[in-house]
């Protein structure tokens, strides 16, 4: 088995390598699609190995354009990881290492800090969010503020998917007087103006997206960048019966509502490539597809054969499926098999467009593409960082090349050879300690710039951050 | 006794209609003159109420303009509810929800915000600020340095009222060499030059105030703001003793002693009504009247009929007396029995000027007037918020329409209905848990862009604050 | 002793008045040379009276300049203290009162913060940085970006001396692929650009002064600024066995070292004065020379007859040897006796270059030039802080003219007369409580403008920080 993954890995390079020598010139300023799905299982598609889902639209993508086994999110979950792919920045550096607040807020991402957005809208682009925003609900913050032309979608950082229940269930609480209502059940938006939506929301955020692609064809000259950020299949689980009637031989009632969502997500994104395609556009997009965080297995998630999901600072946390697919330029049917972060996006997009990147603005990653189309690993003795704070302590990893030294809960540091333990099964700290001792070090560097959180998911959060005098990191980055 | 109320409440509320109705258009730039009582009780003016402290001036205001039955100052202690009142922002919005040091600082509210002084002086007006300042004494916090042309007074949060007195034990405290002197014992100033001041001090404040009035009849064409903050009622409890002969009837000293610094108070009120007469000004002059919290009971004030007094979230502790006197715009002897905030008085005052709000400052109460002249509730469906944090918890209160939530210590959330139950006696939590559910919820909302104190009282509170890792809004807002 | 003390006192204050009344004008412009040596003791120079170590190119300077017996630094160590001398800032007003951290990091002193070689450089000065930086290590904290045009040496808090053993042990730490490696051993840089030195430290960093100065007198008609931060005699004790040999009285092998150490420092300081000589700006160039902090007893320095050494409130901890030299405008031999602040130094500079500083900027000391020309004490009645925050507890002491109050661990404040007994020894508390406790509440008012540390030397200084609630200011200005 671990042969034959290694074989794999040289047949994927090779066929990589290859195809890269034989892609053309990069085009100039490709439309960029940014598809983000939402606690999406590293598994769960199938051009990364799933058998019982399916994801047809998604999988022909990634025969003709390149996949990714080690693609990076910032965080391992929501919030952060989304305010690190708009931002280009670690969460922690800007105060945005928690979910925004459950019952609301006048809060968000630092207006200070330049979305990747805004850096294309001023570098001509035609812009536009759809779906899930989780960045801020008040004005300040508001999509249409942050760079973006046109949002359709939700504030919030979920959405029930049934607009024939949820709207019932915001009426009942409207009538009785009530205004601090579950996001989740409140009406979408369309830059700023309530909408009544009808669909299942992830067939009306797909259907909004052909809309915006069709729309910016008519826009000549002008390439547009869409951010798709489905909610699917994040909870609560509900899928369409026809959907999940696709999954027969998925028994168990969670996994089979998870399929049926993804599903639907796949759906859309053939709805979408479709109307690329009609309107002439395919060719010159960049469309990258990935997922915010691992998925969450107890909801039907599977991150085979990363260790654990969605909050954790093992792979399955904040390692995600992901494929890059633009016919002009980039080979078809390769495997990237290195390190690439959802925060190099921000460069690297800038740089596609030929964007200016403000004076002064910070950045935590870096433009790959000649990398990436070199085949070569763009972060080569770059430390990648991940980092979670819970109740009185924090989960801390980092990893460089091979390396990666794994910190949770109250046990001593571990360290792992990520390349031939993906599982991170076999500690090897007392084999390398010098190893480990320097990055726990380099990352304990790191942490002195983070900045004291903006604000918690939960009250209750913040006053125990505070009365441990938390980040403890002393105790984090403790080696004895 | 309820019944009564409630016809009065109709009684004054038809009046007052007819009033508006009748009253004349309302003049351009007007002259504000802004008149506050320190720790003056609810029950403690004529026009309120009072039966044994007279304040035949103010009720002479108040028969010739509108009394406000729900005036809410933004924070029920001095500083604080200071702070609110120059910037329009809840004081918990900018860092100031403590008083300023006892033993002095170079800290002072932040400068980048904007006071309505300043806003006025932009638009033209001629500025003063008389009496106690309290909002910062280092230079950059000087009253000269925020929007006010002149200021005679004192910094402090307080001050003797003798000066035969304070100054001598000010020179004895010199002459031993000391430089941290009392507040409350400082020569008084004038433009940041010393004074030596011979008067009963609420005197000296009204002979300045009438002086500022004559003044600016010599400046054809523009108008005035006076901000008049008088030391009176609050400690230390020193009358004059012919003004306490006033009040025969009065036996407890504390009472007697604090009516005679009303009635002296009430005296500077008519002689500046007196020189605004004779300078002509009167007719196009704003007056508005009230306190800058609760009266404190066991100081010999009286809330009456409202719970408890200063420093309460009660009803008591931050529900003024008011009143607006203004010939040419408003109704004589009508009663406004909606909520109005000292939050709205800067955007209230700046339309009433035609003045220009710098862009970006951010604002929490509203322009009521057309709302006030048409005799509408200017917040109706509003949330008012009352929160003072204490050792190691904070008590809070949220008012919408007729429900008020409170939480007091460490005791449950309660539920009045406060427009039939001002004395909040009848806890409606069990009966209304939807509504309760709703109005804390809102509150935490409301609490995430609250900021950290940026000074205490006593250095005391700021290592409580600390160690309790303050504020603890889980339990704030907690509902089980 | 103590009248020898005395008579010594008076014969040194009318030399000096004699040879301030027959110095010539000042020159305008002066070149500025400031020579900090690192945790040298009070005694350890000649012209303070050592008699066991020799500094002799010092004592000449000495002996034709003015030496001083009141020179305070910021703080009780390092990185605060340098802090204070480029911003002119109490380090606790800056967020700077700790040592960076350790194993690096990203942050530093504010870039909010002009540096005083920034104003020099704008008055048109030539500015260089030689040695010791210890203010930042990340690009945005070089000297080249804080106004040096030149920068010769090492980022961190400290070095090790002999190149051949150190560079050893960096290329040991890289081979075995190690990235965060302790400052100490780091190669040297010249403008950002890593330097192969081959010569023991000390001498090294005089080589390169030398350089400037002769650099320096290539323009014609721009002064300099330059800032010679010698390592030593700071940690590790490494001296050359030639400057050891010169000391074979003594027999602690410590102190030893340290003397070998101060013996190189001052042959370095002789090579400058003979550049400066042969380039014909010895006599345009006020020198100033002293330590950022006091001498550490258990590695050979000697603070006599101070109480205590580095890290203290105690004199020893923060009274400096420190004398000036500028043949044209100030008198030879002199000592002047009464409080000068490192804080002073950046008005003083800036006074003498006739520099503007920028609006706004705030500054804790002042400009003594003209007192000190007159002999005349600058700080009569100021008081003069130090403050070290200890893991659950800070050390605090005001001075105000004879009188310092001193507080440390969880001892009540004892006040000494601080002229008559240097060695604080006799508490007089009890005779003068009005004396001490103005002074406490003066410090207490002082402190509430210090802000949060950015910053800690380990992680675990920060947690305790935290979870104590620090600094806990109620005990320390507690005086029951």
């Amino acid at each position: 088995m671990k042969l034959r993954q290694i074989r794999q890995s040289i047949l994927a390079l090779s066929v990589f390598l290859t195809a890269v020598c034989s892609a053309s010139d990069t085009a100039p300023r490709p439309n960029i699609l940014l598809i983000l799905a939402d606690d999406l299982g590293y598994a769960d598609v199938g051009f990364n190995g799933s058998t019982d889902i399916v994801t047809p639209n998604l999988d022909v993508l990634a025969e003709q354009g390149v996949t990714f086994s080690e693609a990076y999110m910032a965080h391992p979950f929501c919030g952060p990881s989304r305010a690190a792919l708009m931002t280009g920045r670690y969460p922690h550096k800007i105060g945005s290492q928690f979910n925004l607040p459950t019952r609301g807020s006048f809060v968000g991402i630092p207006t200070g800090e330049t979305y990747i957005s805004k850096v294309l809208k001023n570098a001509g682009y035609f812009t536009g969010a759809i779906g899930k925003w989780h960045l801020g609900e008040a004005p300040d913050y508001h999509p249409n503020k942050r760079g973006f032309d046109e949002f359709y979608g939700f504030l919030g950082g979920g959405h029930n998917y049934f607009p024939s229940q949820f709207e019932k269930a915001y009426q009942k609480q409207v009538k009785q007087g009530m205004t601090n209502i579950d996001h989740y059940l409140l009406p979408l938006e369309h830059n700023g103006k309530e909408v009544r939506e009808t669909e299942y929301i992830t067939d009306a955020l797909s259907r909004e997206a052909v809309n915006f692609v069709k729309k910016a064809a008519d826009r000549q000259g002008q390439p547009f960048f869409l951010y798709l950020a489905y909610n699917a299949p994040h909870s609560p689980l509900e899928a369409k019966e026809d959907d999940m009637a696709k999954f027969p031989q998925i028994i168990d009632q969670k996994r089979k509502t998870y399929a049926g969502m993804v599903y639907a997500l796949d759906r859309g994104v053939g709805r979408i490539v479709d109307a690329l395609k009609e309107t002439n556009q395919l060719d010159d997009t960049l469309i990258v597809f990935l997922s915010d965080n691992g998925g969450k297995t107890i909801l039907g998630a599977n991150n085979y054969p990363l260790k654990e999901g969605k909050g954790s600072v093992n792979e399955g946390g904040f390692r995600s499926p992901m494929l890059f697919h633009w016919p002009k330029a980039i080979p078809a049917g390769a495997r990237f098999e290195n390190p690439v972060l959802a925060l190099d996006f921000y460069p690297t997009f800038a740089g596609l467009a030929g964007a200016d990147i403000p004076d002064g603005k910070k950045l935590d990653g870096k433009d790959i593409w000649s990398d990436f189309m070199a085949g070569k690993n763009p972060h080569q003795r770059d430390l990648i960082y991940v980092l979670r704070h819970r109740g009185d302590h924090s989960d801390a990893a980092v990893r460089r090349d091979q390396w990666k030294a794994v910190k949770k809960g109250k046990q001593p540091w571990r360290l792992y050879n990520i390349e031939k333990d993906l599982g991170e099964k076999r500690d090897l700290s007392g084999k390398h300690p010098l190893v480990l001792r320097d990055m726990v070090h380099e990352m304990e560097k790191w942490s002195w710039d983070n900045v004291q959180p903006l604000w918690f998911h939960i009250s209750d959060e913040g006053s125990r951050w505070r009365r441990h005098g938390m980040p403890r990191f002393d105790e984090t980055f403790n080696l004895e």
